[in-house]
């Protein structure tokens, strides 16, 4: 009977495994969500590189995407304080390491706040974060919890929207080198960093959600946890659009002239 | 009204931090801590100290002590993932780095497979943590967690642990190099190399608690949380005699012959 019982249960874990997503199916079913949702395609960028945000919009831009590049390593870190194998660890450290830096030197968010000096703004102010909108806060925050408490394999397959930033990142190098007198290789260092960071990070990602979502069930919720981070990026440039395009900023949200560097 | 409104709340918050303790006496308080409770002073750790462990108790402590190893770079991480200030991250990245070391060489976690190794034990069977005992588990998971949901301060002073460690591991060494023919420079580099990262860390933890824990409330709160520290590692020793010096071993845990080195 124990035999007859194994073998029926194998079948069953061979019956799950078929229904799955070939792994080439299933990545080009991760990368049509990029193409559908990816903020690369809201109107918020295609002003941004084309040259047609005023000044303030593009400080407004500068503040509150500062909440989200300011949370990308407590995101990690919540990731890592979930990871019992050690070499996931220490491969997924450079992140904490790529975005926060040395002691007094480089990292991602120093180099964001370079761009915040150069658009006009004083970096502390932009660093304090009193600034971001509400609407922000809570796209950001849902990121974080997201990262805390769902499965790794959701976590690491939300990580994937940096499949897509290369492109993104390259746009908008162009763009505002094109279009604004801040632009230049120390302003926009961030992103040029990025070019370079942001594929090597995809490439491990992008082969452990390939690898652990083995089942159809899994590759539907690392889909899902894509779909979710398209959200979280797409809900920041909705409420920057709505607030500083069309000029409804919501309480206690910057207000232009305010965090000048002096 | 306003004015004399502030006045009294400046009043309210003078008289709050003249009852704290002083930076001076606070610490006092914080050291007579550790040596009334830390677990220097607990008989398993005169009895292995003083040569008088089997190698079975022996590779059981390694065993079981890998649980709190291999959850300390965890535990750092969830800290971090809850630090809004980078310059507390970048601070406190080092701990992960000295636990976990490189992609494939260093770091205090290898350091204690080698151990292992050195006690006969197969390194990758205590990696596994199949044999850790429930209590051992209970006790680190519950420091996990403190970690993950106190408050910073609380949990900064929950490291303060370390303040105590140097005496221990120096006390190990010479003990152990004594007593036992599995000790060497190499099986002990684990407790070597925290002899100096140790004392950084605590001086920074120390440092960071004094300063923050400026009213009673806090201080008191500080000081369950260092008490809560060490009933953890405590509780992790007791199991140990119980199931080990004692040999009530419970259900689950390694029986001795179990996870042997090739």
């Amino acid at each position: 009977m124990a035999g007859r019982s194994r073998r029926h249960g194998d079948q069953l874990v061979k019956d799950i495994r078929d229904q799955a997503q070939s792994p080439e199916e299933f990545e080009a079913r991760l990368r049509a969500i990029g193409a559908a949702r990816y903020h690369d395609r809201h109107p918020f960028h295609a002003r941004l590189h084309g040259g047609d945000c005023t000044p303030d919009e593009v400080r407004a831009w500068v503040i509150n995407r500062w909440m989200y590049q300011s949370r990308i390593p407590m995101k990690d870190a919540a990731f890592m304080s979930r990871v019992t194998d050690p070499d996931l660890r220490r491969a997924w450290r450079k992140r904490i390491e790529d975005h926060d830096g040395g002691p007094t030197e480089g990292g991602g968010i120093r180099r964001w706040l370079a761009l915040a000096r150069a658009v006009g703004l004083d970096p502390d102010y932009v660093a304090s974060g009193v600034g971001i909108m509400p609407a922000t806060r809570f796209a950001v925050d849902a990121y974080v919890r997201f990262v805390r408490d769902m499965p790794l394999l959701d976590a690491v397959a939300a990580s994937l929207t940096e499949l897509f930033a290369p492109r993104i990142h390259a746009q908008r190098i162009e763009g505002l080198l094109q279009h604004y007198d801040f632009a230049d290789d120390s302003s926009l260092s961030y992103f040029k960093k990025r070019l370079t960071e942001a594929p090597e990070d995809v490439k491990f990602g992008l082969g452990y959600v390939l690898t652990h979502a083995d089942t159809l069930e899994k590759q539907d919720a690392a889909a899902a946890a894509l779909t979710f981070k398209t959200d979280v990026l797409w809900a920041q440039l909705d409420a920057l659009w709505h607030g500083y395009v069309e000029g409804k900023i919501p309480p206690g949200a910057w207000k232009p002239g305010e965090g000048m560097a002096a």
